[in-house]
């Protein structure tokens, strides 16, 4: 094959199907619709249109239980079916078929030619690092206790308590939106101020991801409203809006800040074995690939749980450094106290944005405190120390409180 | 409650959870965060943004299997807490909860208040019955045969011939993209000639579905070209897009023609038991409340399953008249021949939309053949007679042919 195809994998779950059949009748019912009927001089003319078969790849353990017979099957789609961008191609390979029996998407591999139309995510994990001025270690996110039925000076209060304690970045809740006690502009104001006042006395950058919301077609002004408000950091629920709506922000010159993919709604697509999208697609590959500079997913520790093997496979897809777009930043997320952090580091390696909410604002001192904890989590498993050896420390006083709460894994 | 709340549906499947505890920490953790913990003072001020648990339904029949048990929960969820969009609510009551273990959204009523900033459907079933002067009888819709490899002249063809059978409603595949052979404009011109021509021969008016597509902040833009060039219809992936796309476009007054929901990648949501979005809501009340004139959705016969009370509750939230919203036409598809015509109008009624492909394109004397069969399999079931007898009645030889060759379900 010269010419450039995208590669679907679907899993599919049969007890009885013939899939080397169900997969030549997905190649050419998706592409060109009819193949054995066409007159041989049309062939010529329509084999560039027409899907292939990669493989088929049947597992049937002998004395498999009903239920249990499935088989991976990889199709290659002509991209000359599909111009250059998600819905065209989700559609395309997951549109129709999605609602064609046990199936689930589990794998896309786009040609260079289709990646080419996305600049992927324009900050990316060494962009973050660069605007926080960070290299030497993981990243700090920490989130807001509570926002709903909030103002602005209780929301900046708890901006600076955050902020106090030596995060990184602080992201709205994903459920904030336009609303008379925060609105957008005012918001971003009211933070900021609080980032400015506790820079002074840390020292330390920190992003504020305030939460984008409205209507499809005010993203991008409501965007530029908030930049131009002084936020440096977006929130997104790209789920909930479409890939494309990432893609078409994060090439947007204007856009001049990282956006920061919320995975609300994937609940819906990824966790089901028979249907949906799998994690390391929906929430690695395409939000990197639609522009995501830092991607939110479950992680393996909380009561949100996704087995650890697709969280490692959703942070694998944000960093694999063989796909030519920057990588983005891992941001595992829910259920994480200090610690977790040499579970975190051993399990997500350098480039990793610890993210916590009740580790934070529950640590027995405080909410700064509870920054502090982490951050000297963070320190230790830099130096090599065990978490408890780094607890007994002078200095490190919020770290032996958060593990005397929560105790260590590592 | 004298505040306006829109109210979600969950079931929920664990073997062991409490599950009022569950609805509890849903009502509370989606909304306000934390209660109990709250000043008395504080909670007057919090109160209006506080979720409710309006009910919980618990399954737990006697001696059920692990993995039997469920329950169906009802939170209710104050307006004040999300603006006035389906991205808002969406994330606000299945953001984060979609993730939270085996947890299926059912049914999401809104408030009067939400509903009132979706105009709904710009035509509906009436509108669309007006534009196409047809009353009394359902309607018929037909699909291309292939479209992807195919030329202008080949695309006409195909058009043309299908209206000469007598079909209402043309639809373009979904998987039809921008493409040079047939770009947008140039395929609406070139159908719209096709549809004229027809029309001068059987008198009948027709509608063309094209398929709306490109980049999201140039849907309008594309349909406004469409529109410009003569397309009298649009046909729009709503899911790769999210449903705010198709709000946007519906409530747009340059927008002036019908569009045609489809549902490609619905089935990455409702048919897990135990993940995603029920089909009702999602290709029923929401494909409704964000403006579809016409929604597809699998029908109950073809190979593409459905179960039938599925169909039908799909089909009762498109046509529910308590719903102070236009209706929007229910088109089952797949795998529909003329034979299935009295079963169909049995179990959908008077609005529905025939819609075949094989069973117009495969008849054995043509295409044109093909919607004339349907059409009088329709005018059968309209005048009460069975459909074998009309068979078998002078001028309808094109509906003894297609009862010959795929049979008859009544």
């Amino acid at each position: 094959m010269n010419q450039a195809y995208c590669i679907a994998t679907y899993r599919c779950y049969d007890d009885k199907a013939d899939f080397h059949k169900k997969a030549q009748s997905i190649a050419v019912g998706l592409t060109v619709g009819s193949w054995t009927d066409l007159p041989e001089a049309r062939k010529k003319e329509m084999e560039k249109h027409l899907g292939r078969v990669v493989s088929v790849d049947v597992h049937e353990p002998e004395g498999a239980a009903p239920g249990e017979r499935y088989a991976d099957l990889k199709i290659a789609y002509p991209d000359i079916n599909f111009s250059r961008d998600l819905p065209a191609l989700l559609v395309t390979v997951f549109g129709k078929l999605s609602m064609d029996g046990k199936i689930k998407l589990i794998d896309l591999d786009v040609s260079d030619d289709f990646r080419s139309a996305f600049p992927g995510p324009k900050f990316g994990v060494d962009g973050v690092r660069e605007l926080l001025g960070v290299h030497d270690r993981q990243l700090l996110m920490s989130i807001f206790k509570s926002v709903i039925g909030h103002d602005l000076p209780n929301l900046k209060e708890q901006f600076y308590r955050q902020a106090l304690g030596g995060v990184d970045l602080i992201k709205d809740d994903e459920i904030l939106f336009e609303n008379p006690l925060t609105p957008l502009e005012k918001r971003v104001e009211a933070c900021m101020d609080a980032a400015r006042r506790a820079e002074a006395e840390t020292g330390q950058k920190l992003l504020y991801a305030v939460n984008l919301t409205g209507p499809t077609s005010q993203l991008a002004a409501n965007a530029r409203k908030a930049i131009a408000a002084g936020a440096n950091a977006l929130l997104f629920n790209v789920l909930a809006y479409g890939f494309d709506a990432l893609h078409e922000l994060s090439r947007d010159p204007s856009i001049t800040v990282p956006i920061a993919a919320h995975p609300a709604m994937a609940g819906a697509f990824y966790p089901s074995p028979h249907y949906g999208i799998s994690a390391p697609l929906l929430l690695g590959k395409l939000m990197r690939l639609a522009g995501a500079d830092l991607a939110l997913f479950p992680s393996p520790y909380g009561s949100v749980v996704m087995p650890k093997e697709e969280n490692l496979a959703v942070k694998d897809a944000l960093l694999d450094r063989s796909v030519p777009l920057r990588t983005s930043f891992p941001v595992p997320s829910a259920g994480i106290h200090p610690g977790l952090v040499p579970l975190i580091v051993r399990d997500f390696g350098h480039d990793v944005v610890v993210n916590a909410g009740g580790g934070i604002h529950g640590h027995p001192m405080g909410t700064e405190a509870g920054g502090r904890a982490f951050r000297q989590a963070i320190a230790a498993c830099g130096a090599g120390i065990p978490l408890r050896e780094a607890a007994a420390q002078s200095g490190n006083e919020e770290l032996k409180a958060a593990i005397e709460a929560w105790g260590v894994k590592e």
